[in-house]
């Protein structure tokens, strides 16, 4: 009888890896370290040695395992990779070749990570909702959609790429875009929009508790907090831009629920409450009832989303 | 044997009709004035009328109908429509009060008539595709948005808003939006905001060969073809917000195929050109693979879309 899943989260410097039983019970995790070169054939193989630690750990082998899940950080359709600079994969088609590492009756599905992560967090969600857009903030700024119940991956992976709406006059921002563009959201709302701006609200006003220091984004959002005039600056340009994003988002297809995660996203109901405000002010039609959520699962959201994907198909 | 469709299209001035055969062979098509006044009732009895008139000059029944598909001008979920301003419909389930006037075995489906023409534009299409989305330059500027084959309503009704997109500095309009507020795509590219911004272009280039007329936005097209000062800044203003508003939607849901359509649209290839190109700058990704295409179905891209709701349904 075949009743885990996996779910595998692969990120830059990490490769988490979730067992899970078919009632979606977290058994248990491991993370191993994403290899450095050899992409193509390293990534499968710390995947590959991943499962067989934990199977082995619990007793389990392939053939107790309905499927793996993986989670990717690149723009992804039906598995396919055109280019992910950041893994060094070009043209591939992950589901295809990673086949080739497990037994052929284990059913296997890579993804992009931020529409995984948005299916993990649907799933945690008190209501049940078919169409959910999750906005992840952290050094980009990432989205996963779903309508109807499914990713959308768009017709070549892009589906989701919210960081990217073309929403901030070009010359707002003084460097480009990892995308290669200047103009996008995530220029605003990413870490280095973020603390670019703090510097130059800094410079503003030297009466900042920031001056002089070394700051992160989570200062600039406390001493937002504590009214801080650099920081409140820098603040509220984010979230009304991310009012601004959403705003859009609602009358292209109005989702039922926005859902607000990732590292910038511990702000919690400061940030929610800012983003939300904003949003409702801007909102066109009945799209001021959809609702906001903060993002519950944290790190897991990738490894949660990515056994649900399996579980669904 | 149940072997024809009807698909309805409910506009403000008229109300068309068209019959077609399960295979969308196009049969007949009737056009009536829409009533000015108790909406509720009376547009149910047009409809109604104008089937029976079809019926009978066919020498059909209801038992030869599958359905009646209807497109109306309204934020509509699931055949429910919670404020229709200009069809006075308010707080009302279309589907439902329409059954009552068609015997029960005649499938019913109201929905909103951007979505469907979109449907109805997809069907036209040389090659299939599950993702487009659709745009429709005319007074206001409407949208259609199918991913996975399906109408994506939205949550309530405002999928597909895509005029409502919050893409203008609002210091860029003196002027209110159909909506109630500002910023719209609408407020650049529909008539009045075409209209307007030419005559200011006019007053700025008073070389213009519009200038001391009353004139259309087809003239200012026309004029801007023909490369005038006034005419050619209007247009540029225009395609410029519409290749920005569809590389914002193409990094949401990416959809496969862009149709522009609508009263506008008839500045065919050469608005289509400005848009493309202007929105191949601005594409994030391998979006700039998106496809374009023009409209073709014209004034009956509601009905035959109305028709293959109810035939794929």
């Amino acid at each position: 009888m075949r009743n885990f899943l996996y779910g595998v989260d692969v990120g830059g410097t990490a490769i988490k890896i979730g067992l899970f039983s078919c009632a979606m019970q977290h058994i248990e995790k491991l993370e191993l370290e994403t290899p450095t070169e050899e992409h193509e054939t390293k990534i499968f193989e710390t995947i590959t040695q991943g499962i067989r630690i934990l199977n082995e750990k619990n007793g389990l082998t392939f053939d107790d395992i309905v499927g793996i899940g993986v989670a990717v950080p690149c723009p992804i359709k039906n598995g396919y990779v055109e280019r992910c600079p950041n893994l060094d994969w070009y043209k591939i088609n992950l589901n295809e070749n990673f086949k080739k590492w497990v037994p052929k009756e284990v059913k296997v599905r890579f993804a992009n990570d931020a529409n995984i992560a948005a299916l993990g967090e649907r799933s945690m969600l008190y209501e049940s909702y078919e169409d959910v857009v999750m906005v992840t903030l952290g050094t980009g700024v990432g989205g996963g959609v779903i309508i109807g119940g499914e990713m959308v991956e768009g017709a070549r992976g892009s589906g989701g790429e919210i960081g990217h709406m073309l929403i901030v006059d070009p010359s707002e921002v003084d460097f480009d875009c990892g995308c290669g563009s200047r103009g996008c959201l995530e220029q605003i709302a990413g870490t280095r929009g973020i603390l670019s701006y703090a510097q130059k609200m800094i410079e503003k006003y030297p009466d900042s508790i920031l001056i002089g220091k070394k700051f992160t984004v989570k200062d600039v959002f406390d001493a937002a907090k504590a009214n801080d005039k650099a920081a409140s600056a820098t603040f509220e340009r984010v979230t009304e831009y991310l009012a601004r994003a959403l705003a859009i988002i609602a009358v292209i297809i109005e989702p039922e629920i926005f859902i607000i995660g990732g590292g910038v996203s511990k702000a919690g109901d400061f940030l929610l409450q800012s983003i939300e405000k904003k949003y409702k002010e801007k909102a066109r039609f009945d799209t001021d009832k959809i609702r906001f959520a903060l993002a519950v699962t944290g790190n897991n959201a990738g490894i949660i989303g990515a056994a649900l994907m399996i579980k669904e198909s």
